[in-house]
């Protein structure tokens, strides 16, 4: 049976987007630039500092610690790259297991692999759409071991030395359950905070919890250097390692070229830095008509059974990045004809990432009864979010 | 004994390189912008498309394997990431071994440690400045075996499976002694061309004779993206193969998330490439200009005994993109004095990057007699090369 709570679901949800975002074609998100995008990039090629060395990346990475209240942050090439320099600044190398959300984009759990460890997937938490601290612990309780410290997975004989809590959409994790879980089991959190550049939780900003987050600037993020992400720290060393390993591990010298480890390529250059900063001038205005656009959804989405416009978590400030509809269980059977009208109409939709243990590479996880992300990833659907 | 050849020989190089270009102070290399690269950033931002997608990458890679003559090229991040997938594409894997030239930079070694593979080190041919491919066939010839089309290494039973020459400061390896070597010891060549853009063996461009070949467009380089890279191959497979792994290996659905490998984030930004488009129109003046600056730095130094400029191998036309200064074994000792005396008047200078078994993360590789590299390591200046 079709459509339990309405009648003609599928049509109603395309009537409902209309009426918040107009007519089609409207994308699932679009960066807008001001004048001064235009103006940054042409005093970039003036200055010729087009590259890894120039004055708006390390303004950028000023601008982005102010912002996120972080001591220190550093501009990477994209949020891949900050999530797997993040790992090795916290020591994840071959054979460490990881605790990854298993509702979540894949470069989570690409960046453990490219350390050589082994992501574990966590279950969701239909609240907040991110990590369940409630039935981590559980899991850990039964699945692991302390020892000296380090909490050692009973199965594999592993460490498990690190937690990457994901906040989707834009949602903070439950960030003071999550680091209460992490303190007992001795694991270092490291945020994959892509998605919630301007989410606060308890009024602090997201990515600044653990030993290290990071963000994401990637075309269809709230701020855009092109392709680009950043690394939060409040830890000077970790700050400093990090931008050395990202620079090829050069040692400062006025022309030998000594590198005293194997180190990476993965510094942001200048170009797109200065897009970073024209972006950063105007993310509270985005921030701000994302939080109107979910608001004018609400209203939009209020008297339509069978559906609900999801609200950011108790005591949070969300961005609203993506915003998302939940579909009911009796209703989540029309998700893939809803995805068809409303894309064939112009409205750019899409569903919650593939859960990672149904991805080829990652199909043999260990990871716990996932019934929660399970459920959640049959009845999500991204709408146009573009403000 | 100082200054063997010619007394005051610092002071005296100052003067040559003052005769040649001019006022200080004068760069190693800086790019050149004309109007273009505004006008296309200034398209970038209109279209909105400034990341992954975009025309300007479509277009960018089309221009770059039409200038290289090669079938495909596929735009990326930089040029470690063009190497790190070329070896991925290659099969390079863990425990393989991957022979790389002592005198190269980092980033050869580093993409190999990425695979989870080892470098053998190879001298070099000091007629090229790459690797010497009779040095090669003899250690080869000593120190592996062919089992079943694998070249075994005798000492460590593991599988020598690629070669990868770079054509150190623009100057082609002797590409048919290479590819001799490596035909009769089954091994797979990748190209490091990160600094021959616009440089030809026989004819045929450099990054063209390999498997695989890579450039690089960082900020010193012949043309610049701000940062970038790029591989380029004629096999139609590996290219849609380059292009999926760097695109985090999603498959093309109309909305679904699946990937079906361990991918990785490394194309580069269409604002980036917007750039590129830019530059590459001028590459064929920027390379004429470098090889007129080699003209007057061959004439300026001419009568000073103890040096000599470096000039483009036999059947070869480089694109000099540094310029090169060698010393006499007798005036070697005066490095030093030279490289600082040439700084502190403004002229930017530099001497090749240390030997790779010099260096922290590579002191334990295996490696041939390296008496060329290490006597053209104590020798080689790069002049100031802005054009």
């Amino acid at each position: 049976m079709r459509g339990l709570h309405t009648p003609n679901l599928p049509e109603k949800i395309v009537d409902a987007i209309a009426k918040v975002v107009g007519d089609p074609p409207v994308a699932l998100h679009e960066p807008h630039f001001s004048c001064k995008e235009s103006d940054y990039l042409e005093e970039c090629l003036t200055s010729t500092f087009v590259s890894s060395v120039g004055s708006y990346v390390d303004r950028f990475e000023a601008e982005l610690a102010n912002y996120t209240g972080a001591k220190y942050a550093i501009a990477l090439v994209n949020g891949t790259s900050a999530l797997h320099i993040s790992l090795k600044l916290a020591d994840v190398g071959l054979g460490d297991e990881v605790l990854i959300p298993a509702l979540t984009f894949i470069a989570t759990a690409n960046a453990v692999s490219y350390c050589g460890a082994i992501p574990i997937l966590i279950d969701a938490d239909p609240k907040t759409l991110g990590v369940d601290p409630a039935a981590l612990r559980e899991y850990l309780n039964e699945n692991s071991v302390i020892r000296d410290k380090h909490c050692i997975n009973k199965l594999t004989g592993n460490h498990i030395k690190a937690i990457i809590p994901m906040h989707t959409f834009g949602h903070p994790v439950k960030m003071d359950e999550l680091i209460s879980v992490a303190s007992d089991y001795h694991l270092t959190i490291i945020e994959d905070a892509a998605e919630s550049l301007g989410s606060y939780y308890c009024g602090k900003h997201t990515g600044t919890f653990g030993l290290l987050g990071t963000l994401s600037f990637n075309g269809n993020k709230t701020i855009t250097t092109g392709g680009g992400g950043a690394i939060l720290t409040n830890n000077k060393n970790l700050a400093k390692r990090a931008k050395h390993l990202t620079t090829t591990a050069k040692l400062p010298h006025r022309w030998e070229y000594i590198h005293d480890e194997v180190g990476y390529n993965y510094r942001m250059p200048n170009i797109n830095a200065a897009l970073g900063c024209a972006q950063l001038e105007q993310v509270d205005k985005f921030i701000k008509n994302k939080r109107n656009l979910y608001s004018k959804y609400q209203s939009a989405f209020a008297n339509l059974n069978g559906v609900s416009i999801f609200s950011e978590p108790e005591d949070c400030m969300s961005n609203y990045w993506l915003q998302t509809l939940i579909l009911t269980n009796e209703d989540k059977i029309l998700r893939d004809e809803i995805l068809s009208l409303t894309n064939n109409k112009g409205y750019m939709t899409r569903p919650v990432w593939s859960l990672l243990h149904k991805l080829e590479p990652y199909k043999n996880c260990q990871h716990m009864e996932l019934s929660v992300a399970e459920s959640l990833s049959s009845r999500l659907i991204n709408l146009p979010s573009n403000v």
